[in-house]
C-alpha cells in the first residue's frame, strides 16, 4: 500500500508491516495504522474528492488501508444522509445541529463501514471465512456484507442481541453462535474458537483496519458540511472502536492540511455501563463493569478498544456524559418526531447525552453540534413499542374513531 | 408548473388544471399526471443530470410535478443502490440480473418516494395535516417524512401491520389508527375521516402525485445502468401503484427519448391475494380477493390501483406471477444469502415471482432483469426468524461449541 507506512502499537510503540491479518502487538496492544500524508496529499484533495460519483465510504480510497487495485465490496456503504435539524436545535437550545443518520446503511448500522473493511482485507489475505463476536450490529453487518462478497461467516453474538439483528444473521446465512453469558463471555468464545480454526479476525479491537473502516463517518461529516468543523461531535460508546475510528477520521483530515482545527468529542454511555466515561470522569484508567442497560449495542463491561477511545476523548478535549434508559428512549421519540430519524437506544444515546449537556448548560448556545445515530431503531423494535405505547385500536366505524379520539385527548387539526 | 400540462382520468379522459390538493376524477376515476415533455426536453439533458451531486429522487425536479421553487422535503429519499448480482443470476440461470434495494430508504421502504411527494405537495397547498390508510408501510414512511418537515400525520393501519412497522408510526410521533379488520376496512374508515376533516390526504390511489415519486425507482434503475434497457423489471403489486408508478418513470424516459424501447414488467402477487394477476391472467376486470398471506404489503384484496396496474402491465406485454408464502420466503433467505439484502416478505415478492418463471422456463436464459426490493426485513423480523430458525444457543465454553457444531452438523470451513 503506497499510502500506508505501516502499523504501531498504541502501548509499546512496535512496528509492524501492514499486513492484510494484522491482528494485535505481542505486548497485547491494539496497532494504529500510519499513513504517508504527503503521498496522500499528492494524490487527493478535495476537488478531485468532490467529482467523484461514488457515493459510498470508498469514495475516500487514497485515505483507506488497502491496494490500489483492491476492489470495494458489493454493498454500497456509507454516503448517510447529514440531516440539519433546525427544530431539534431549537428544542435543545443551540445554534446549529447536524444529525448524521448512519442507520440507512445496508444491514441499517454504522458497523457497516468497518464490515466493509474486513471484508476488503479479507479478501487481500486469500481468505474465505470471517469471523466475530459482537453484540449484534458488527455481527449482522459483517454477515451482510460478506455474504454479497461469497464470504462465510461464523459469528458469536451474547444471548440478549435483539431479535432484528438475529433476523437479519440467519437471513445472511451467517452460523451464529448465541452465547448465554455477557458479551465479555462471546468474545473469549470467539477468541478461542477463530485461534482454533484460523479464521479471518473482524473483531474490531484486535484487526486495526476495522476503526479505518469506522472513520469514514467523520470523513463525510467534513465533506458534507464543505470542510467547516463543528464545535462537537456526539457519539454512543460501547467497545471504544467507534468513536476512535471518527477520531482518527478527523486527524487524517488535519494531517492533510483539510480542516484548520479538530472538534471536541462528546462520548454518551449508558449510566448502567459506562466504564470508559468513568475512566476520563476520574482520570484513572478503566475498570471493568456490569452491562445493565437496555442499550444493547454498547452494553460493553469490557471495552475492547479502550486504550484508543480514551486517547481520542482526552486528546479532543472532550466532554463524557452518561443517560438512563429512560433518557435514551425519550431521546428516541424526540428524534423520532423532529428529524424523522427512527434510532435504536444505542444509536441515540449520542443524542441523549447532548440533550444532557445543553440541559446542564454545558454546551454554549452558539455552538455547532453534530449527533452520529449509529443505528436503525428497526432492529430493537420491542423497546420502541415499550417507551412510545401501543396505537389507538378500534373497528371500523367512524363514531368509534370519534369516541376514541375523545377517549385518547386527541384534539384534530386540519 | 412548467413541466406539467394537466391531470387526466384515466377512465373518462377529464382533464383537471394540476392543483397541489387532486384527488380522484368525478366519475371515481384515477387521474393521470400529463407533462410537456417538449417542454423537459429543453430543460434536462443526460449530460445536465450526470453532474448533479443530488444523490435523492429530487434530482429529477424537471420530470417531478412540483412547482420549481418547492423545497425537497428533509429526508434524503431515493438513489438507492442497484447491485449487480451475479451468484444470484446464476443460480437461476439468466445471464444479468441487477437488485435494487430500496429497503435502504429513510424508513426502510420504497414508499418513501411517495410521501416525500405527498410532503411536497402537502407544503404547496399550505396543509399541516396530512393522513392516510395504509397496510404500514406508506403509513409509517409518511409518519417520517411529516415528522422531519414539521407536519402532523392521522395514518389508519389493520390491526396485522408488523411490529416494526407500528414502532416507525408510533417513534415519528403519528397518531395511529390500528383498525380491526382488513386493509379495506382501514381505507375505507380513512376516508371517512379524511373527508371530515378536510386533511391532506396521501392515499396513493386518490392522490395521483404520489405515483409520480414511484416512478423515480424507474428513473434511477435506468441512470444507473446508464440507460441499457433491461428485458424485464420484476416487482411485487399490492394496491397497484408502485408498478404503476415504475412503469409511468419508464415511459416518461421513452418519451424524451432517453431510452429506446420499454421493459416487459414482471407482476409478482401472493398467491393468496393476488386480484391484479387473476386479472390478467383471465383477460376479464379485476374482482376482490381475500387477503391471505404474510406478505403484509401486498395483502390488498381491494387494490385501489387496479386501473392503472392493468395498464401498465397489459401495455408493457407483462408477465404475472402468483407465489405461495413458502416460496416468499425461500426468497428472503437466498437473497439474504447470495446478494446481502434482507427484504421483507412482500419486498421479496418479486424476486420470488421471477425464480418461479425462471424455472417454469418462462424466462429466457440470455435475458437481463432488475429485481426491486420494496422494503427492509427488519420491518417483520417474527416472519423472517420463523423462516430461518434460531441460532445455535451455548454457554460460552469451547467444548459445548464443539459438541454444538457436531450436532448441528456444522462442518468447519477456514
Amino acid at each position: 500500500m503506497k499510502n500506508v507506512r505501516y502499523a504501531r502499537c498504541v502501548k509499546c510503540g512496535k512496528l509492524y508491516e501492514a499486513t492484510p491479518n494484522l491482528t494485535n502487538c505481542s505486548c497485547g496492544g491494539i496497532l494504529d495504522i500510519i499513513y504517508d500524508y504527503d503521498y496522500i496529499k499528492a494524490n487527493l484533495t478535495k476537488e478531485k474528492l468532490a467529482r467523484r460519483s461514488d457515493n459510498s465510504m470508498w469514495r475516500y480510497r487514497e485515505l483507506l488501508p488497502v491496494e490500489e487495485d483492491t476492489p470495494a465490496p458489493p454493498l454500497r456503504v456509507g454516503w448517510s444522509p447529514l440531516y440539519e435539524a433546525g427544530a431539534l436545535a431549537d428544542r435543545l437550545g443551540i445554534r446549529t445541529l447536524y444529525v448524521k443518520d448512519d442507520g440507512i446503511n445496508p444491514t441499517a448500522s454504522l458497523k457497516d463501514r468497518a464490515s466493509s473493511m474486513a471484508v476488503a482485507k479479507a479478501m487481500e489475505a486469500g481468505a474465505k471465512v470471517i469471523a466475530c463476536s459482537s453484540t449484534g450490529n458488527a455481527a449482522s453487518s459483517l454477515a451482510g456484507n460478506a455474504a454479497a462478497a461469497g464470504l462465510n461467516t461464523y459469528i458469536f453474538v451474547p444471548g440478549r442481541a435483539p431479535r432484528g439483528k438475529v433476523a437479519q444473521l440467519m437471513t445472511f446465512g451467517a452460523t451464529v453462535i448465541s452465547v448465554q453469558g455477557s458479551y465479555e463471555e462471546t468474545f473469549e468464545l470467539s477468541k478461542q474458537a477463530i485461534e482454533k480454526w484460523g479464521w479471518y479476525n473482524r473483531n474490531a479491537a484486535i484487526n486495526p483496519y476495522l476503526s479505518e473502516g469506522k472513520k469514514t463517518v467523520g470523513l463525510e461529516i467534513m465533506e458534507q458540511l464543505n470542510w467547516a468543523v463543528p464545535d462537537y461531535i456526539a457519539i454512543s460508546v460501547g467497545d471504544g472502536c467507534t468513536i476512535a475510528g471518527l477520531w482518527k477520521g478527523l486527524k487524517d483530515l488535519y494531517a492533510i492540511g483539510w480542516i484548520d482545527r479538530l472538534p471536541r468529542l462528546i462520548s454518551a454511555q449508558a449510566e448502567g455501563c459506562c466504564p470508559i466515561n468513568r475512566a476520563i470522569a476520574e482520570g484513572e484508567d478503566w475498570r471493568p463493569m456490569e452491562e445493565n442497560t437496555l442499550a444493547d449495542s454498547i452494553a460493553v463491561g469490557v471495552p475492547r478498544n479502550a486504550d484508543k477511545a480514551l486517547m481520542a476523548i482526552r486528546e479532543s478535549g472532550g466532554l463524557v456524559v452518561n443517560v438512563s434508559d429512560g433518557e435514551i428512549m425519550a431521546a428516541q421519540k424526540l428524534l423520532g418526531r423532529t428529524c424523522g430519524v427512527f434510532g435504536e437506544p444505542a444509536g441515540v444515546t449520542g443524542a441523549a447525552g447532548l440533550k444532557k449537556l445543553c440541559e446542564q448548560g454545558k454546551i454554549p448556545a452558539d455552538a455547532s453540534v453534530v449527533s452520529v445515530v449509529t443505528g436503525n431503531g428497526l432492529k430493537d423494535v420491542a423497546n420502541a413499542i415499550a417507551a412510545c405505547g401501543e396505537p389507538i385500536s378500534i373497528p371500523g366505524e367512524m363514531d368509534l374513531l370519534l369516541r376514541a379520539f375523545a377517549d385518547h385527548g386527541v384534539v384534530v387539526g386540519s
